[in-house]
């Protein structure tokens, strides 16, 4: 599936906190084998709610978008009012996000409010997630936009909550059949990136399945040092390693005969996901 | 400025890292008196690079634009001849930067090769923007769509060397006269957001030139804490802090009376950036 990834809140927007949601996610979507077309962060603005779903829809054509932040029950929460809002469905209390979280202030002897029966309020025909951390439930959004089915999973900003939410609840929806995520992360001392690029050109021409990506890590000029990441995918685990073992070997024949000076180092073998 | 932010990279994308990048440009858009409309992440692909453009130019309106990452001497860093091809500009070796890279790399007995060279490949009329840090400098590139002015900042993905030339280059020019931020953060312990969302409202209404947020910390119902932030913008910094201090004083009235259960802990005070 083509997704992106929406993470919503002033607080990341404003640069108040380092979003990691998003990586989370986008780690995670990755291992289940969908292509992560764009992570866009908003603040708690309708107008730019509505903006970032619709480039989502619209520019980077997904068909699974995942949300994060704004469901909790204070005014400038408005995530699914927002989504509502914009795919033009109707905003009704949920009956079974409304029990669940009735019973749960019940428990401690709290009553209902205003504020608590807001999280309850989704679009017409959301499946509520259940939220075995905290409150907010999520909300699994299915409906058709043009024609096209497209999905739209909201979860709360709370990172115990929305990790806790997405590993019970959504990864299983998620799950590609018969499709694996093989990497491998390789040190190479005394390498420069410029030097490297023409022998990385030739490997990827080789092995063309493969994402063959360098991360400078040291200094180009007066520390060289570089972070090699491989990765492919593939139906069959064992194949995979495979293969990815083959390149690895390629890279050091390759780099013994035109870097000799590199130390290679193997940081993390050939390993499926 | 209206600004957005686009950190580029297939690592941000599918969650290998944490992108920091956007976030340390926010928060410092944010301190200079900006407004960002919203943060985009893509792959290392001119198709999505231009997409982000597009959506930024047009669907966020923004004026400003950083880009992080991409500016490497390996084929896929692609983020100047995107944004050239995105913006209609002819890609050229700018004589600026070349003499600043061919320095570099002189300096240690390097010779200049193509990959080296790449590096200094900008939009026509791009200013480079020096690198003190690293090898690959940054763009600062301005030009008009449909009439209208735009900057677009390139800079580069490693964070030492981003942050350093933000902070050595670019701050300086986008520094706002007489625009303060003003800010505080404040514990609230055995504070539930749902009962704090009416007085957050109340406060609202009285203090409209201040954002006020909470931001759940524990558990809601479980052991519920909040962590409350204030802000403002002042074009007199004292002034600023002064209206602060009254709306932290209202504050800790209304909840005296409303849940004089609640402890108020200042973890920082109103304070200007």
């Amino acid at each position: 599936m083509r997704c992106c990834i929406i993470t919503i809140g002033n607080e990341i927007i404003q640069g108040r906190i380092v979003d990691t949601n998003s990586a989370f996610l986008a780690r995670k979507l990755s291992i289940l084998g969908h292509e992560i077309r764009a992570k866009i962060s908003v603040g708690d603005s309708h107008e730019l709610i509505a903006k970032a779903l619709s480039t989502c829809l619209d520019t980077f054509g997904c068909d699974l978008i995942i949300t994060t932040g704004g469901l909790g029950p204070t005014p400038d929460d408005i995530t699914l009012e927002a989504i509502a809002r914009a795919l033009g469905l109707e905003l009704t209390l949920n009956e079974e996000a409304l029990k669940e979280i009735e019973r749960k202030y019940r428990e401690k002897g709290l009553e209902m409010t205003e504020a608590r029966k807001k999280m309850a309020l989704m679009p017409r025909g959301a499946k509520p997630i259940p939220n075995p951390v905290g409150i907010a439930p999520g909300a699994l959004i299915e409906t058709y936009v043009g024609g096209r089915k497209i999905l739209i999973v909201a979860l709360p900003g709370v990172p115990r909550e929305m990790e806790s939410m997405f590993s019970s609840f959504v990864e299983k929806m998620l799950r590609l059949p018969n499709r694996f995520l093989i990497e491998a992360y390789i040190d190479l001392l005394n390498a420069r990136e410029s030097d490297l690029a023409p022998l990385i050109k030739e490997l990827q021409k080789r092995y063309p399945e493969f994402y063959i990506k360098s991360h400078p890590m040291g200094h180009e000029i007066e520390k060289p040092s570089i972070l090699l990441y491989i990765s492919t995918y593939d139906s069959d685990k064992q194949r995979g390693v495979s293969r990815c073992i083959d390149l690895l070997k390629a890279l050091e024949t390759k780099l013994r005969e035109a870097l000799p000076h590199v130390e290679v180092k193997i940081r993390t073998p050939c390993t499926s996901q």
